[in-house]
């Protein structure tokens, strides 16, 4: 591998269009972007990633641009990537606007990317996490990972992130649905954006109702807050068994419940209170060093799978096999199981497995 | 590869212990279940699938139930996949008890089974196709496939179905928003469930306006039908360049919008009718045909990508590679990027390549 030195120094410089050089090269999985991120490797894992999710319409983007303010206040400095599902068709990003964060973009201290969702050949959560390490070397404090939608995706990318909140409004309707939909098992933190409209409240029971159905008991203490009429409530749940034990030593982590008015800028404190709280409950037991070796760990697997992949699709001997294959299904010669189970006889063969 | 005959043959025999076993068999990727897949293949094809996604809380479920009994009743068997976003710790479905189809459940022409999201080594597109084929060979005239959330796992699920139905309520809000994750894409149909609700037409009208923008000029006349407070409208679309001649060769497919409330068993014969309706455009100009074979193609490639990487986690000589990986990327000695480089290259080299 001969690294691409001057993109490196040119991040360690802070140059701002070596950045967005840097991501384009990730994002697109261009050659060179494994050894830019082996040559990254030594300067990431000092930025707090922060995963956010929920379902559209959730005023997510704006409550990303008043957490990036408040830590902008704060002087620390905020990364954004925001993952747009784009057509499986055409490979474009239909979104390429819908992020208007005016205020943040005129400070070099906040910095904005936009993703697609589609076309990363090694996965999504592999490629954001990867955008994040960029970020992560160029000296961000924290990474904000915004997702879109309530799937698998969502799911996938919070393994990438040290939190993730979900963000619900009343309008999303039925909490508890939601909560099924799988966030409850990755949320760190519920937030209740819009919590000045109706409904909020009963969103808000809704989801301490179900977090203590999943089993938590310990209702911790409610914390002073500035803002008496967003009421902020924690509840504890207990920890899956596989989670048990590596994510801090002192008991259960209690996803709090954050009510916000990210609009009115209402509950944004309370939100960056509990994302601290929450890095430090990751720090104190050592579970923030047991997770990020877990993500090490995925990330070494999806990259020889992406790279096992590239071979197949690209090298002449197995893209041979392939054709064969798929001229075969085509033809109604053999059905896709038989065909693969074809191409990877000859692999296996004459790897003499 | 030798085939499991007797669970063939039960299910020719549309056994429905035998059609369970193998949806088991399938899901889990269980030993054999490729062998299974391989012989249910000149079987399979006569089935139409049915996608039906969008946002949680838009009475899905309910939707599908009664869809499902308008079948029956024109003699036609149903079977339905549910695929649930399950927790990523416990592997476990959280939704067991979400399906209430009380009056389908008792009818053997009706077969409803739940899928977990995860878990499914070979990514949850393909197994829910391979899912499909099981009910297909079984017999079943229908195959709804339904689908929680909005992110790429819907959009992946799209291609493996002949239509796809993308569902919205006046509660969903933004639906402007919510045609930007993606969804307009993949919709074939669009329904506004709970029609009966405030905003509904708004949303009907927001729905017409984004089809209209996303390239469509040529309105369609509305249909006539028995719900005159349930409008329904249509308007054309222009096809994306990568799908335009295949799926059709009469002009572009016009989405429409069909208004229903499903709780009231309201404008389910209209969707029924535009599902027919598209059936009828695909098989008209070869489309249907060319969608097949495409889906094909992309089975065979995943099939061949999920051996190979089962190859790579299971069979000693590149998992003892991989561990080697994993121990120099956990110790610090090499970043995931050149382990993984390593690994490839020994696969690559001792295949000659």
């Amino acid at each position: 591998m001969v690294a691409p030195t001057p993109i490196i120094e040119d991040l360690k410089a802070r140059k701002p269009a070596a950045l967005a050089r840097a991501i384009s090269l990730v994002e697109n999985g261009s050659p060179g972007s494994e050894t830019l991120l082996a040559g990254l490797h030594p300067l990431v894992g000092t930025a707090r990633r922060i995963g956010i999710t929920g379902p559209p319409g959730g005023g997510k983007s704006t409550l990303i641009e008043r957490l990036a303010s408040h830590y902008r206040t704060a002087g620390l400095t905020v990364g954004v990537i925001a993952i747009d599902p784009s057509s499986p068709f055409t490979g474009g990003a239909l979104l390429g606007d819908r992020i208007r964060m005016e205020r943040a973009a005129v400070d070099p201290g906040v910095f904005i990317r936009s993703m697609a969702s589609r076309g990363s050949l090694g996965g999504m959560a592999t490629t954001t996490g990867e955008v994040a390490d960029v970020m992560d070397a160029y000296g961000f404090d924290r990474i904000l990972i915004e997702t879109v939608g309530v799937g698998q995706s969502e799911l996938d990318i919070a393994s990438v992130c040290d939190t993730t909140v979900v963000v619900l409004v009343p309008e999303s309707g039925d909490g508890i649905q939601v909560m099924k939909a799988g966030l409850m098992e990755i949320a760190d933190i519920y937030v209740v954006n819009k919590a000045d409209r109706p409904g909020a409240d009963r969103l808000r029971q809704e989801l301490e109702v179900a977090i203590g159905l999943k089993g938590g008991h310990a209702f911790r203490h409610v914390p002073a807050h500035h803002h008496p009429e967003l009421q902020t409530a924690k509840t504890a749940r207990e920890k899956t068994p596989s989670d048990a034990g590596t994510d801090g030593s002192d008991g259960p982590w209690a996803p709090p419940v954050i009510a916000t008015a990210a609009l009115r800028d209402e509950g944004i404190g309370e939100l960056r209170g509990a994302l601290d709280q929450h890095a430090a409950y990751l720090e104190r037991g050592g579970g923030l060093q047991a997770r990020r070796a877990r993500q090490l760990a995925q990330r070494t697997r999806d990259v020889v799978e992406r790279a096992l992949r590239r071979w197949l699709w690209s090298d002449a001997g197995p893209r041979a096999a392939l054709e064969t294959a798929l001229a075969d299904v085509a033809a109604g010669r053999r059905s896709p199981y038989e065909a693969a189970a074809g191409v990877v006889e000859r692999l296996r063969g004459s790897n003499g497995a």
